[in-house]
């Protein structure tokens, strides 16, 4: 089930059978000369909607903005402070865990995403904790490349240059999904120099275009046809481990 | 252009031609017994998508989750705390600002919204104002159901129990966008109770199926395309207006 | 009775036979050439005070610091962030709340406030939502302008200038009640330009002696006087029904 | 001038001759059987009205809210907590000081009002220290019993019985200036206990009455016009030498 | 004991006894050419680490950085923002309440803390005052140059150029400690200035050395160990009062 | 040099010759029925300090509470909320920034710290991005376990029950520093169970002693000297590198 295209009452009744959702997470950022700008929330929404029509899942609204503070030079990122995403993830988690939500799967789509949407989630517990009472719900945050078989398929189908940011990958699952939306340019270097990420001006400086360590030109739909369905049946496997997932006695 | 699906040096391109953008806003909520929860986001993407498919605008990607604290006793709802929202909002202008735009024009579909969209905006002005320099950029938000004609159409489309939550019109808006989607209830009362609005446990204990004032069951999606069509023709002119819009000298 | 001018004994022997407060709350901003300063909260402490005389209602001191980041470059003005103005609205709200008050009413006389008032209204009931628990306390806000006949008298008195910042209505009322502190000036153009509130520099640069849309020449005390009886009747009609509003069941 | 019955104009022309405002600071809290709720802030407003009559010193309005937590448990107490009162405090001053204002002198008559106050000044002072600049104006606390021959003549007036909340010199004060406002009662004991402060159910069980250590009953009016004479010229001195104070070369 | 250098379950016997913990609270900041950056923290550490040895206290982590925007222009120093510093005291608060302490006594090393640390208290107790229930946990500061005997001790080892920061006393208990540390310098004047303090750039301008009032030259190891000494036998004291200290009925 | 021990006349002249200051960072939190409470700050301040006796490195006061809400249920942990540390770890940058440090390098003692400190960069870093300007400082962290050659050593020196917390190896670390504090208990059982980290009351229900994977009575002070050794070894070449790395053109 997609819960936007749901009403509360088909939730409800959800509810009576699974108490896990699944929150597609991501940002919206700059990636290269040809990676699409939504590309990380794309991605894992992507894999969550592809696993939905084969699985009795709850997929929620995608969470499209993420911390992509060092790629705002590139016009078209849209950003939030990790204080500002910790709250919203906050608020997202507590309206649902209100609902009777008990297992809250993010599908992450974005590497710089990851500490502080782990943060977030120490928030929430520690809420909980200081008040001496138990949360209610447990965060589970897993990036749509850690899901079983994704990494070593990626491996195979781009021994080089793969890189970390406006990977072949990750681009090859946009063009999969939007095919009118497939870019092409020429790469200078063929495969992008990698460092460190600090404030926007120093990334702009060390990383021209926007690539890190990549070479997407190798990205295809039909490398992200495979990558897509290897992801979203891991997906479904591995929310069905989390939502069986028993609390301590 | 759809900001997602184009890439960091399109977007660069655009700012040549146009300071503009359209960014939809809404809140993922609980819309009465047949009204789908992603309705109020739903409805602005509906309009600008299909703007943008008619005229050279720039639409963002959706801010889906808003003010719906309300809402929170059915479930499904997601909510932002004002608060939260507030500074969400402002790391989205701030992150578009800095790349150029200018105008930042927020195409809103839920009511819920307008105060906490309207301070957010205060907040980002008086952050310049304090410091005694120009914001460099201005807001506007604009309900869907304001633009030029919607309203007129919704009143000759439902002269009666049109109503303020989870109306007839909104939901002709889904049904046309998502007619797999559209879904049938009993209405008792057919026209919903109307009255205000509070905390969570106030709201369900005063509408006990979610809906305000209104009778859904009037909605279909031919309604809901003569809607759509109304409003993507008025946001295309309202867009151009507010870019257009020169700064005091 | 005024609440500062009682004792908390005295407020727990009202407490007996109502829970409703009054608070005037506005703002400190310039109002043109000839408007006070204090001018938007003292037009609701004017007639607050004055429908204390003739009825049986607790009015809370002064809320007398606002939304008015616009009016910055104008010397005289004392303006609160949007984000603060919220948190202390929270923290009187819940001060009142905590000593039994369950209505409380605040008399508004600052346009530029409702938007920020209606979402710190918002952040209270979503503390309560979030929670799965009752507020406590309802909230309501009304310009005082918005009391029944008192734009109908307005208008009547000023079918042209009126505008809407540095009104005469407003300036008549304060003329009423502060008639040695009666200013005089020439305006030019007699009545003022509009157009939309951004942030101070802009706000200067467009309404050069910071009136908006308005003629004030035309306020005399005796115009503020017929309003000032017409709101404070109101005002009292207006409480009782608040405080006789009953909760859903 | 009192600066809310003044026009911007007015106020520009008064920063050509000084760049001194005088802020009323108090608190509106329970104060005995007896004292006024606004005892703490109608104190420093009188004193500083009544200066404001016999010296050229311009008087903002009276930041009528403060630190009174610990008295919640008495109906008609209105706090801010300490973080959103240093948030208040600090647009206040940031609005004063980019009209022009270089010294903030706040005039305080409450004793729980004095760390949160100076921690508002560092934050603000802390705000320029960490961007390596200059804060652009000073801010100084001076409670209403600190000036100059204050405390003497209290400590003659009251030899014994003084305490520290609800004191018989402040409810003088407030006698003076509100004659039709005195209120009387019978203590037990005459003379209120004293002891630490903590929360507020901590507070009303230690202080039955609301009185700490003192004995309100010797209060007269004319003992408070003599507490207002003394204060009101000291007041002036202080202004004045605050406003000559020069910064370092 | 020494909490850091006990383990969890030796603190649950701990508090079978007593539900008293000592937390020393200081400043990293510069004082002046010869007193260490870690004076204003080293001093109450040292104080209280001594009283353990002799007494059956328990002394928590030293608590190392505190309110010194003033200081910022001189390198070494470590400062936070009151907001932080509130937020971080209420934290070890919340912590050690929630383990079960009941008496939380903070002695401090550096004046500028003070207003912070009491706003801190204050924020606090205020939770639980707007949420009407007992906080669980009483907090007290201490100075040590507060602590029985200390000030007069000083007084009688330095009559002249104690001065307020950067004090011959308080680098004497360094020495005490550190001997392998003991700095040497030319002091011009002997006796440093005083005068207001405010932001950074300001301080620096007015105390050139960093000094304020004070002449270290005078100190000595010897002197310190008397101050440590009779601050140690004080403390034991104090915190013996204050855990005897019973809660109002 | 020990910037605690040093005066700020020293610290300017290490500026002359370095930018890179050394923070230990870590947690104060139950260990295990044996760790010390304070195991996961000493660590880190042993191994600098240790590497400081070698090196000419700046190291500043250890930041000795961290991000330890999951043991908030074993009395003696004090823990900050993420968001609080965030802000502090954002304080002690921006101090050390102003003083002139351009490399900021974190030796990092507690794995629940990571996600946290990474977002508090991150924090910083967009404070600079979106104002469209340099940070002027880069910030690293490094957990001591992750300099060359400790976690090998580590490895071979306890093949089996290391674990992830409470384990062998930083219980050796404190030994050798501690010998005075050294513990002994039976565990039961030897090996302690592992699993996910959430709320306190979770965490105590899942983890009986506190352990997770752990056997710590393999520690001894020598296996805990080698360690230090190697470890500090290692951070002497790393923050070396750290300090020469350039920043981009």
């Amino acid at each position: 089930m997609l819960l936007h295209l749901s009403t509360w009452a088909e939730i409800e009744g959800f509810l009576q059978r699974s108490e896990t959702v699944v929150i597609p997470i991501g940002s919206n950022e700059q990636h290269g000369p040809t990676g699409l700008l939504g590309t990380d929330w794309l991605c894992p929404e992507i894999i969550a909607h592809e696993a939905e029509k084969q699985g009795d899942i709850l997929v929620a609204p995608t969470f499209n903005i993420g911390m992509a503070q060092h790629h705002l030079d590139f016009p078209g990122t849209i950003a939030l402070r990790p204080s500002t995403f910790m709250l919203a993830i906050g608020d997202w988690c507590r309206s649902l865990g209100h609902a009777g939500f008990e297992k809250l799967y993010f599908l992450n789509g974005h590497g710089g995403n990851v500490a502080t949407i782990e943060a977030a989630f120490s928030e929430l517990y520690a809420e909980a904790s200081y008040a001496g009472r138990k949360r209610g719900f447990a965060c589970k945050l897993k990036n749509w490349w850690d899901l079983k078989g994704v990494t070593a398929l990626a491996n195979s189908q781009f021994p080089t240059g793969h890189g970390s940011h406006a990977t072949p990958s990750e681009i090859a699952v946009t063009q999969w999904a939007y095919p009118q939306a497939i870019k092409s340019a020429n790469y200078a270097p063929q495969i992008a120099p990698t460092g460190p990420i600090r404030e926007a001006t120093d990334f702009r400086a060390r990383y021209a275009d926007g690539r890190m360590g990549s070479d997407p030109g190798q990205a295809t739909p039909e490398k992200g046809g495979e990558l897509v369905r290897t992801a979203a049946a891991a997906l479904l496997e591995d929310v069905a481990a989390f939502g069986a997932e028993a609390a301590p006695a």
